[in-house]
């Protein structure tokens, strides 16, 4: 039985002071202020029975983490706890270009798997921002977006299925390596975003895409951000729909050195595919009568050109100060609105606060640059943000996560009935709430 | 309290003998023998939660029913069980254009939901064959699938939101109107496919997408089917991803009425977008050395004479005698074996069996042609191409749900411990088991 392992069998195993220390913070800024008790470097599903059958028989909670890349606090550890890293499960186990999908470690670094299974034409179509720091079981853990989810879907619409460590030691798969089925409750898609706290993935079947055969980028300049919106929605009621459409506010502009008339807002669009050329001259159509400027790139390094200025951004802002990367989304209609009053909630707190958005999903990252810590003041403010995004009938977090950071406003999305049901869910899944406990909930 | 409320304050409650006997079937040719002891068509949502608190008072099973359509035993309703028939509930409540979404009663027909978008050049992206007249929420117990799944997803990647009665008669909402979202555990997902078991649908928030600027069709003739399959194989090889690729086999073509060097298979390939016409020939163009014959359509009423065939070959068949439509599905790569052993079990049983194929995503559906009753003879066959799906890696139920025939092979593709998991999750949900009970699970 799993549970007469003993954790020093373990060799990946450590009370190192200095590997605990660096496994206590992720990337969403938030500090702890102890480390955990123990951190284990998995190197086999074996090593994780291990840890939670360990986890069970002392009570210790576990904080699964990947890359340590999450941005909500979801891989935040203290004292008490243990860190079950996962990096070194990061083999690609099989790649079926003939059925088009991969069948991974979690560790696997998504970059990395993308590459993989471009030497056969193919994609992985989620692209976060982070792809190539962050792993593909953290991904899965936060239901992670990017660019190109309005056309290609999240991250759940490309998981097929998954291999899963109960928090009871039961080992589990889930879904199938068919393309569709319908064959019991769908625990794929439960797990998928569940950030840690119903079990931990071992391994994922995940589906790949073709590359498009073409790609077509066009830029476009603005006065405000409210023709900018107005060139999306014009878009919308166009019935086009991009690949990729992102925009920037006139603080995102500023932190990148703009100035003049073409400085208050920036949209790039990226159509692909084999009418990738016909739709771009569509999108152009469209949206010049609202901007100061468009640009269509001629060729590949133009359009390398025009997206470093959307990748330029969030650089040019941490130069700045320290940023704390908010994540709502509201309903496309509503972005004008969300951005207006994300302005007017920065006036009034008096931090700068930076919005670039994904235009087609209503995904905003209002990006908060601090002098300092990031004290009170600071998470009142992106309290407001949140309070704004529920106001207009969006949500808390498109594609990062509710981690720790969220759970306070996560009750006022849900409804009290349904927040209930995902509490009876992981009680259900993980009855003594070792898993992530504090987390996501 | 809802359990004051008595259900014959319910007007839709009735045990005329003959609203009960049609209320005990759906299209899956499975009789339970005897029928439901009382129909409640729900006119409200109240009506919805007054017949679970009966439901719950009297410890009766409730069987949740749109229109009766599916082809799973799924709404079957015998002596003991209440039927609760949903039909009534079927008004569009919001359209947003602007948003891209629609929210919907469960009885709306699908094919109205798609024809409302259409009025703003929009649509319902899943188009189950069905759509005519099945309605969304039996659309969404069932996750069903469609032609267009492989590019454009399936039932569930078009659910943004649900409203859920469970049994207890609580009342939630899952989901959101945002494209993207990841606050709190995929409830939407566990009830899509739950076909009934885990609650009740009372509403839903759906996403529409954009018709396709421009539609282009191809259909070829083979000599056999190992020819059509290596044709999509190539398909997928040149990482074309068509909306639509049907295949048909030659039992479908002789029940059409076909003979000669072009009655051995038909494949009916459909791209659409910007790049339909350049995409058509690309695909013609990989298919052609394999065919017999390529008609490329040229206009509209080509590409409907094309259809035809496809559309023609159920009614084909069940000009030949009683049908019983499976639906199982496999790794693409598996196809030419799937479709070699259906029709070795068609050899061997000596039933007709002939086959239709989702070639993009794998699904296949196998029919067999029965002289007389669905007998003993009947299911043992069937069961044979269940298992021949399980044994090339593949599902039970691609699109159309476990419903009642599908059960007892259910727990050999979960596997042990995720089927358990699944009862867990139900008895969570449902700890009388009062939902549709032994069906799904």
């Amino acid at each position: 039985m799993t549970s007469t392992l003993p954790l020093d069998a373990v060799r990946g195993w450590t009370t190192d002071p200095v590997v605990r220390a660096a496994h206590r913070l992720d990337r969403s800024g938030f500090d702890p202020g102890s480390a955990p008790d123990a951190v284990v470097h998995a190197e086999s599903v074996e090593d994780v029975v291990a840890v939670l059958a360990h986890a069970q028989a002392t009570r210790t909670p576990v904080v699964v983490r990947g890359a340590g890349s999450g941005l909500s606090g979801g891989a935040v550890a203290g004292e008490g706890s243990l860190v079950l890293d996962l990096t070194r499960l990061n083999r690609i186990t099989e790649l079926s270009a003939a059925d088009e999908l991969a069948v991974v470690e979690p560790g696997v670094i998504t970059a990395d798997l993308d590459a993989a299974a471009a030497a056969h034409g193919l994609r992985y179509a989620p692209d976060p921002a982070s792809a190539a720091i962050s792993t593909i079981g953290g991904n899965i853990a936060t239901n992670a977006g990017g660019l190109r989810c309005a056309k290609y879907g999240v991250t759940r619409d490309s998981v097929l299925g998954l291999d899963v460590v109960l928090a009871d030691g039961r080992r589990i798969r889930t879904g199938r390596r068919t393309v569709k089925g319908v064959a019991g409750y769908d625990l794929t898609g439960l797990f998928v975003g569940s950030e840690g706290t119903l079990g931990v993935i071992v391994g994922a079947t995940v589906r790949l895409r073709p590359i498009p055969v073409r790609t077509a980028t066009l830029a476009a300049w603005f006065t405000d951000f409210g023709a900018a919106a107005a060139a999306t929605a014009a878009l919308t009621a166009a019935r086009l729909q991009p690949a990729v459409a992102e925009l920037l506010d006139a603080g995102c502009l500023e932190a990148l050195g703009a100035d003049g008339a073409d400085s208050g807002a920036f949209l790039l669009v990226q159509t692909d595919g084999f009418g990738a050329d016909a739709e771009i001259e569509a999108v152009r159509a469209v949206v010049e009568p609202f901007a100061v400027r468009v640009d269509l790139a001629a060729d590949e390094a133009e359009a390398e050109a025009l997206l470093a200025t959307r990748r330029g951004a969030l650089p040019a802002l941490e130069k700045l100060g320290r940023v704390l990367v908010e994540d709502v989304a509201v309903p496309r209609s509503r972005l004008p609105e969300a951005v207006a009053a994300i302005t007017e909630i920065s006036r009034r707190s008096g931090l700068r606060i930076a919005t670039m958005a994904h235009a087609g999903d209503g995904n905003l990252h209002p990006i908060l640059v601090v002098d300092g810590d990031l004290d009170d003041h600071v998470w009142a403010t992106a309290a407001e943000v949140f309070q704004t995004a529920l106001d207009l009938g969006g949500t808390l977090t498109g594609e990062h996560g509710v981690g720790l950071l969220k759970r306070r406003w996560l009750r006022a999305e849900l409804g009290d009935t349904a927040h209930d049901l995902q509490r009876e869910l992981k009680a259900a899944l993980d009855p003594h709430g070792l898993l992530n406990p504090g987390k996501a909930l």
